[in-house]
């Protein structure tokens, strides 16, 4: 069995569930340490929901903004949050913006001269699931799991579901960058990390994923706030819903008046994600 | 009608509430600006529960980490946020150290040389009430209002409600540092705001204030955490339990077991304790 040398950070109560941050060494992202949160129900052995945050988070920002904690009691789902990039890299640019590099990792294994450690997918698909096995050991059903996430973790959440058949239970995002290979903060990130084909980028984008993969889940959930600074250039649900439509994936799109692209709007349509889940986790 | 010129900084929505931060200008913190926010419901003319927070907060903290929206909503009773100290005084050693200064404000009324600005007894008991005023206008039953806080704003909650006879309806505290004029924090700041004559201070001290004023409140809830590592030598709520006794006041004190002195704690029970002052406002 590898040994991440995971350690404890820093270790809290929220209702009856413990809330602990670990580090450790990741092999997938070139030896450098990452960090992660766990929130752990008090009930036996529960199943895996993964959350996969936004530009600029860490694995602290749900932690701490959502509320989550009185969910994953009543529910009995653990959550498991990385963060969203290799830290430390020193990889071109990547401390130059907000939305690319650090903070930014875009949940794609790059493959440009320089990035060599930004392996977000293979982090989250391959490595974190080993960790959380080494932390946990029975307390958590590690492969029994799902996984959601907000923005470029929404993103992240679809393109990982969609590209990895039977890895994920269920899947739901929070105002998701739906169709990255049309928007700014996907096109400045692909070519950044994959180069100037974009048929690699399509590899990753939710969109051209369920085009080409089809249907794979009962239904999706999207909750996307109808006031989202956001919603026209840069995430573009429609084109998700169209895409399945078009192959006969059924989505649950919730247009939600008057939220923005905050953890606000998170906090309020929490329960509902982690309820949606664990009914897949639990059947 | 005063202007305290209040402006809007942000404003979001969270469950059916509007959550508002605005600065002004306020007259008591000697013309400083000062910010406050604001979570409101959506219902017809709720009354006002006053939040006070701990050391190093600003009026953000609640607002981000409490996950309280749902409650309010639920409850339909506004929360007011202020900060915990005037911000850019310029005062002696206001900003050496976290306990100290700027955000430990103590919510007293300063007498010391230097430290003219720091008068947050009187801002959040007399400004405060009409800066929410001039704010929202009929939106809110601005005089039907309660008080409750975290540590520091727990004393502070306490320590208000005992010297201002009728202004709060009900009050309550979470971990508050009960006995100040006997523990490091309090002695800190009252000596460096009010002198050496531990008499002036015993005037914020709630278990001081209790013993001389009486019972006053139907009851009072405090929750406390029993991994708080502040416990011992900060808080002391059993020296405020005592002296309630002492003079008849009734008081709830929960001992929580396994809870530290974060918002995690906080948040687990915001749901109790803003209920409990729903029950005294609408009655």
């Amino acid at each position: 069995m590898t040994s991440f040398e995971a350690k404890v950070l820093s270790c809290t109560k929220a209702f009856d569930c413990s809330i602990t941050r670990y580090s450790h060494v990741s092999k997938t992202l070139g030896g450098l340490t990452a960090t992660l949160s766990i929130i752990l129900p008090s009930c036996e052995n529960p199943p895996v929901l993964y959350w996969l945050s936004g530009l600029t988070c860490t694995d602290q920002n749900f932690i701490v903004k959502a509320g989550a904690a009185k969910y994953v009691s009543i529910n009995k789902v653990a959550i498991v949050c990385p963060d969203t990039s290799p830290r430390g890299a020193g990889a071109p640019r990547e401390a130059e913006s907000w939305d690319f590099g650090t903070g930014a990792g875009f949940y794609v294994n790059a493959t440009q001269e320089g990035y060599e450690n930004y392996k977000m997918h293979d982090y989250v698909v391959s490595e974190l699931p080993n960790v959380v096995k080494e932390i946990l050991g029975d307390r958590a059903q590690v492969t029994n799991c799902s996984i959601f996430g907000h923005s470029m973790g929404g993103m992240g959440a679809l393109s990982l579901a969609f590209s990895n058949p039977g890895l994920y239970k269920s899947v739901s995002a929070f105002s998701p960058i739906s169709n990255p290979v049309l928007c700014p903060w996907g096109k400045k990130c692909f070519r950044g990390y994959l180069g100037d084909d974009v048929e690699k980028w399509k590899l990753y984008d939710p969109t051209e994923l369920v085009l080409t993969k089809g249907s794979m889940f009962e239904t999706i959930l999207i909750d996307q706030g109808s006031a989202d600074e956001f919603l026209e250039v840069q995430l573009m649900p429609q084109n998700f819903t169209e895409a399945c439509q078009k192959v006969g994936q059924k989505v649950d799109l919730n247009m939600a008046e008057g939220y923005d692209h905050s953890y606000f709007f998170i906090q309020t349509f929490v329960e509902k994600h982690i309820s949606f889940h664990a009914q897949a986790l639990y059947n």
